[in-house]
Order: structure tokens, then C-alpha cells, then sequence
């Protein structure tokens, strides 16, 4: 038998939930996820569990970080689904809000990360990062949680996190936990539910992208252009694939380098139909 | 006998000294400022006095909301006799952290209030509020208080950062206390410590110019452009008086209204030699 699980939809009462947690010494680790947990979010949570007296999982799909022409009205959503795979990973509390709450009518501050931002998915994607860390920093506020934990395959998040924590002096420590990935090498993601059995065999060139570009690199090549190059007409060769961006930066500023060397990052997001995935290795 | 104070320079130890306060289910009531106190300063102060147990004042110049052209290298600072004034007032903290601390190279992240700093002086001032929003978000989350201090002779300023508390669920509850003035009704302010004796004088034109409205509105007058027209006349006979702007507007939206009613604000910022002075009065 599971120990029960609290779900706390209001906002006021997570935050008071919180503070008698905190008030006792307890430690709270915190997964904030935008829900159809898979198996990498679950890596995620017994990392949490690990290291926090008290579990929470948010489950909340943010419209703020997508744009317009985006996929929000069809994210995926599954809470009786999530629910379970919660109480199977011992999690104790999910914080679910819900719109009204978390953006009332009137609702105008954004947080933002300059810089960090601009490159790979924020030129993508604009305004994303912005909706990102404003979700970000409206749930550690509610939740206070003394450690969070997010995943590397959004490797530019977890650097924009880690800025805004150091940058607005939130007292909490960000763990950053390896893409977990399906047997065959994709990544998982809840978007992989989009996919028709045909393209999710076409999803894989993204892994296989990676390896090829790890392959050119144990083969001495470290000139970033020549390298994306062949990135490029490999991924074509896949006619599912369209290219959003193939990069090599630095891993730490995000910004494009000549050369790879170590702490390169090599990140990329391709559209297989309608889906837009992304992944990425750090070098 | 004053108690003692205690000096806090560094962010990691206000903030674990905070995180002790609050566990021992203490009261933290914060007054932040830019020093140089005051009258005005004092009041706040002491109304943090009576709503905690342990009062903190952060004295800290935040570079990030003075304007390029504006006066961040002459802004007025006496450490020792704000420390004096504080010890007067039984404060229990000083938080006096240094822009290395605060802004390291690299910083990246600011808080932004959309529309509200639209208006008044964040039309006239641009970033000026983005900076506001970021430090006292900042400050907030290295002192943790539970209730902090605001003046409302930057009425907007306060508006400002009602909104992103609720925004950003920042559990803080924000205190405005009403403007004090000098005998002669001149709003305190450490820019008055800018003007010179005849200047002086001349600033008293921003008090008049509150009285003028008044007399107005109790004769009857509601319409805003009649009695911005004629305020814009009175200001003008001051020659030292350069009119920033002259506002009458909702004190919620802070959007520009056409009659003059309940809830109603009026705002000015006037520049008397190189001082730009502010002020403000709610229907």
C-alpha cells in the first residue's frame, strides 16, 4: 500500500502547506513538470525523493511559455495517469493550479533572462524562456522548495534557471539530471505522443545526429562549421526531418563557438511533421 | 541605552540570518531604501517597528533604475548618519550589501511590470521601474520579510510592486504609509538635499500645485484638462519649475482618466534647477 498522496490545487494553500513544512525542519524537493509523465520525469522524481524530506510534483501546461502558433491547445494531458505514476514513485504532494489562479485577468510581470536567451531555443522560440522563468519563479515562490530538479534534454532551461536562481538570489539548489532516453536512443518527451508510428522512426535522426557528430569528433575534427554541415545534409537525408537549428556553443554562455573543445554543447531541434523535438550533447 | 544593530554586508549571511529569524516563528518587517534617511524613511521605519519583531532597513543605491543621464553618481549617501537614525529607531538590521554583490558581472535577469510603468514616471523614465521591480524582488528573497514598508509619495512605485508581489505569489504583505512633509508641505525626499536655498523655495511649487487642484475640485471643477491646463499655467509663474509631467488618473489602472472622481490620483514631477521632484495626491 502507497502512502497517500495530497493534491492541492489552490495556490494559498500550497504556499501554507509549504511553511508548515519548512517551519518543522523539513527538506522539500520540488519537479515542476507540465504533466504526461514519462520515464525521464520519473528519473526526476526519485532524484527529488532522494534528496528532500518531502516530495512535490507540479503538474501544470504554462501557457505563457508557448507562442502563438504553438502546440498548447494540444499538449497532451493525462492526470489520472499522472496521478498513479506519482503515487507509484512515493511522490507526497501535487501542486495542480489551474489558469485562473495562476494568471488572473489583470496578471502583468514577467521574469526575465537576458542574453542567455537569445541563441537555440529563445531564437526559436520567442518570448518561450521569458513564459519559462516566470512559471519558474511564480512555483518556487509558492512551493519554496529547498531543492529542484529539471532535465538536461532542455539543456538551455536549466541554464536560464540556474541564472535567474543566482541572478534574483532564490536560496535554492537546481539539480540538473541526464536525458533519459528510449531503448532505441530517443529522448523521451511528452511530445513524442504526437508522433504517428512512422514518424517516431523518423524521430530518431536526431539521436543519430548526435552520434555522428560524436563519431566526426573521435575522428579529430573540432571545426564547429564543418561539423554542422554535415549535420545538415545527414539530417536531410531523413524526409521527415526539417531543421529548426543545428548549433555547437558554449555550454556555459550558449553562444556559437568556431571550435569544439570541452564544455562545447552540441544542441538541435527538428521538426518531424507538426512535432518539434529537441536534444542535444554536451562534449 | 540603544540596542545594538547589526551591519549585514553579505547576501549569503542576511539571508541565513533571515531563514533563523523565521524559524524561530518571528516577524520580519523590512524597510527598504536607497539611505540618506529622512523623516519620511523614519516613518516607515517605525510603523516596521510596530507590525514585527525583528526590523530590517536595506540602505543600498540600486544602479539598475537610475536612467543614464540621471543622478546614480551624486545621489546622496551618509552611512553614518543613516546608521545613527537607525539606531535611534531600534532597527535591528542593517542590510548594506555593495553592487558587486548584488549586480556580479554576468547578471542577466530583471522583473518587469508591464503597463502599470507605462504612465507617469515610467514614461519619463524608462527602465527606471524594471530596476525598481528587480532589486526589491531581490531583496525580498535575501531577507525574506513578511511585511515590508513602502512610501506612498512614489505612489506609483508601490503600485509597481503590489502587482508583482501578487504576480510573482511572493507571500509578502506591502505596507504604504502616507507622504511626510516638511512644515511648509514640501514632500521629504533625499533630492532635496540637491536644491540650493532658492531652489528651496521654488520646489514648494509641487505642494501648491496640489493645494491649486484641490481648491478646483472643491469648487466644483471635475474635468481633468481644464484643471491639468490651469495647473500647467500656476507651475509655469515658479521660474525655476521645468514640468516633467502633470497627471490626473485612476490610482488602480494608472491609466489616464477624463473626469476627476473617487480613487482618483493626482501626480507631478517637476524639475526645479537639475532636481527632479514628485508628488501626489488621491482624491
Amino acid at each position: 500500500m502507497n502512502k497517500q498522496i495530497t493534491v492541492v490545487k489552490d495556490i494559498k494553500e500550497m504556499s501554507k502547506l509549504s511553511d508548515e513544512i519548512r517551519k518543522k525542519g523539513e527538506v522539500i524537493s520540488f519537479v515542476p513538470t507540465m504533466g504526461y509523465l514519462h520515464q525521464g520525469h520519473i528519473s526526476l522524481i526519485n532524484e527529488g525523493r532522494k534528496r528532500g524530506n518531502k516530495l512535490v510534483v507540479s503538474i501544470y501546461v504554462n501557457p505563457t511559455q508557448f507562442g502563438p502558433n504553438e502546440d498548447l491547445s494540444r499538449y497532451p494531458q493525462d492526470f489520472e495517469g499522472d496521478f498513479k505514476k506519482c503515487e507509484d514513485a512515493s511522490v507526497d504532494i501535487i501542486f495542480y493550479p489551474d489558469n485562473s489562479q495562476m494568471y488572473p485577468d489583470g496578471y502583468k510581470t514577467y521574469v526575465n533572462v537576458e542574453d542567455l536567451t537569445e541563441n537555440l531555443c529563445g531564437a526559436s522560440r520567442p518570448g518561450h524562456f521569458k513564459g519559462v522563468t516566470t512559471i519558474v519563479a511564480k512555483l518556487f515562490n509558492i512551493v519554496k522548495p529547498h531543492i529542484a530538479i529539471f532535465g538536461e534534454k532542455d539543456f538551455q532551461q536549466l541554464a536560464v534557471i540556474r541564472q535567474m536562481i543566482n541572478d534574483l538570489n532564490m536560496n535554492i539548489e537546481i539539480v540538473g539530471m541526464p536525458i533519459f532516453r528510449e531503448d532505441d536512443g530517443l529522448a523521451m518527451s511528452s511530445r513524442n505522443a504526437y508522433l504517428s508510428p512512422e514518424e517516431r522512426k523518423g524521430a530518431l535522426i536526431l539521436y543519430k545526429t548526435i552520434g555522428l557528430v560524436k563519431e566526426l569528433c573521435n575522428n579529430g575534427e573540432n571545426d564547429a562549421s564543418r561539423i554542422l554541415k554535415q549535420a545538415e545534409i545527414f539530417i536531410k537525408l531523413e524526409p521527415l526531418a526539417v531543421i529548426d537549428y543545428l548549433k555547437i556553443c558554449d555550454s556555459e554562455s550558449l553562444k556559437d563557438v568556431d571550435k569544439v573543445g570541452e564544455e562545447t554543447l552540441f544542441a538541435l531541434a527538428v521538426k518531424i511533421g507538426r512535432t518539434r523535438l529537441i536534444d542535444n550533447y554536451l562534449f
